[in-house]
């Protein structure tokens, strides 16, 4: 827009009371907050950005956590099962297991002629490793706990997983 | 992993049932679902992917209309204001905001020397915009409650905000 019409922009739109709050005043976010979307992110930023900062000596991301949780759990199961479970797109999923098997950490134990249709297993250091994720995942849950209380944690969850279904 | 050993870890750590669970039988996923980071994640990107087929008719992500309702709020505050609010990073604001004034959305209405004093505000057009998103944000926030009910839906809110003070 040119300087003439941002001017007139300006003036027509811009409340003069807007231009004498003083910097670093409270916002108003009242509709933002008022949304289930916004609070829903700002939520999953906050618990991702406490995980990765407890997981960092682990080198593990919340998605290669939920990965050898899964297969953990499910041992045999194939690339496309675990990978629809957790709802991770499989050129991602792919490339997530090359990652974990580099590692040693996890292994396809079929080498037939379609990868997708290997089964997944833990190697000894992936299982050792998931046993010290778990107990540090169990630190988030307390901390968590400590916030909101055991009966509004599990209400929480009942709500999300709700809400997992809209799309 | 060597192929000897890979075959030593699989006789090991592979129980034998697994091998003969049918495939496409459900899967234990019991740990993941009891820990509040998992149905976090997915009830965000279920809520994020409906969020995105609604407003694809307008153009506008998720932050792009966060951005844009929060400057209908607070015309006059600077771009450090309304992303340090948002938390959003400074460099992804910036290009963001550029992003906006290219589409003639969104002003910066003052021309200092350093950009992040600028103060912002929205065009007639990111208002006339503003207007028609929050119709379609009521529709979202309709079907949610469809799903949860008022009371679950309130709640939830309430205790997203509070997770939020994790981090």
């Amino acid at each position: 827009m040119a300087p003439k019409l941002a001017a007139q922009a300006r003036r027509e739109f811009e409340p003069p009371e807007a231009e004498a709050g003083p910097e670093g005043a409270l916002l108003d976010l009242s509709h933002l907050s008022s949304i289930v979307g916004y609070p829903l992110r700002r939520a999953q930023m906050a618990v991702f950005e406490d995980f990765a900062r407890r997981f960092q000596p682990l080198d593990l991301t919340p998605a290669q956590y939920s990965t050898l949780s899964t297969i953990g759990d499910n041992p045999g199961r194939n690339q496309s099962e675990i990978a629809a479970a957790l709802g991770i797109l499989r050129p991602n999923f792919v490339a997530m297991m090359d990652e974990l098997e580099r590692r040693g950490l996890a292994e396809r134990t079929r080498s037939g002629v379609d990868r997708r249709s290997n089964a997944l297993a833990l190697t000894p250091t992936g299982r050792e490793l998931l046993t010290r994720a778990r107990v540090v995942q169990g630190e988030q849950e307390a901390a968590i706990e400590d916030i909101l209380g055991r009966g509004e944690r599990e209400a929480l969850v009942e709500a999300l997983r709700k809400l997992a279904t809209l799309a």
